[in-house]
Order: C-alpha cells, then structure tokens, then sequence
C-alpha cells in the first residue's frame, strides 16, 4: 500500500465531479475542494491515473498524484478549517 | 531546507492573491491554480503558515502544509498540462 496525496485543477463542473467519483470509489478522502489523500494498493496509482486520463480536458486540466509517506501527511500544518470528512491528519499543527 | 507541497482552498479572490504572493516570495513555485511546490528553510515553514493565518477566514478557509521528498516530488504522476512555470517534476511519469 502506498499512501497518496492527489491535487487537481479540472476547469470543467461535470468532469471534476466525475473525477471526484473516481477517487472517492478508490477510497481515498477529500481534504479540500480539489485535493484528496489516502491509501492505494501497490501499482494501482497508474490505474486512476488512466481513468483520469480518460475523463479530464488534457490540454486544460492537470491532475498531480504523489506518493508520500503516512508519517509525513500526519506532521502537515493545517492552517484554517477543512470541511471535508478527512479532515485534520491526526497529530498535524492545526493553526486556527 | 526541507521540500514541502503546499494546497489552498481559499474563496475570497484578494486574499487568494496575497496567499498567492506570500508563497511566491517564499520562493515557491505554483504547479496548479491552488497548489505549490518548493524548498524551505528548516524551521520557516511556521513561519509561512503564520503569514497565511493572518491573511486567510480560518472558519472557511484552509491551507494544508505538507512536507515530503523531493524525490517524492519527481515520482510524481501528473495526467494532463500544468500551465505553470513549475511544470512538471523532471522524471515524473506524465499521462498526455
């Protein structure tokens, strides 16, 4: 398992939702409006990234997936509120 | 000097743009419409996130703070076009 943080910039409403759905059916959570963190089974990464390949304007859009450390996403300083079920990572610097 | 990915939700348009400044002025380097990469000092990352807690609605807003590896970073999958100056990470697998 490799955990992941995955940011986007997808102009379009309908094919940012559908990349949503995407990343939500790999199990990974949202952290903000466009960003989402989570674990992916090995070699799987690719996989999303060819379904998201399949739904973005490639031209327009840009999607980042990186593999980080668990550890890492834990030390994040969070500044603000985030509204998203993933919420804080446990341990992280919240700044409010 | 530590390699940190930095992603932003931030609605009002003015104080995007002075959190915009802030990280550029820490000289980091934008590769989506709300996310930037780059090196920091050892330590200076709270001080960033001070700037940005002072500039942001920390009820509406959020900026998560993240540090990795640079070779975190270059391992990247990047599926479509970055239209900014960082570009995509060398070496990183990009799906076109």
């Amino acid at each position: 398992m490799g955990f992941y943080i995955i940011v986007y910039d997808i102009g379009d409403q309908g094919k940012r939702q559908r990349v949503v759905e995407i990343l939500e059916k790999w199990g990974l959570r949202r952290i903000q409006r466009s960003a989402f963190v989570g674990y992916v089974q090995e070699g799987r990464a690719k996989d999303i990234a060819r379904e998201i390949e399949m739904t973005i304007d490639l031209e327009k859009d840009v999607v980042h997936i990186v593999q980080i450390e668990r550890k890492e996403w834990n030390r994040a300083i969070v500044v603000g509120t985030s509204k998203w079920s993933a919420g804080s990572p446990e341990g992280s610097v919240v700044l409010r």
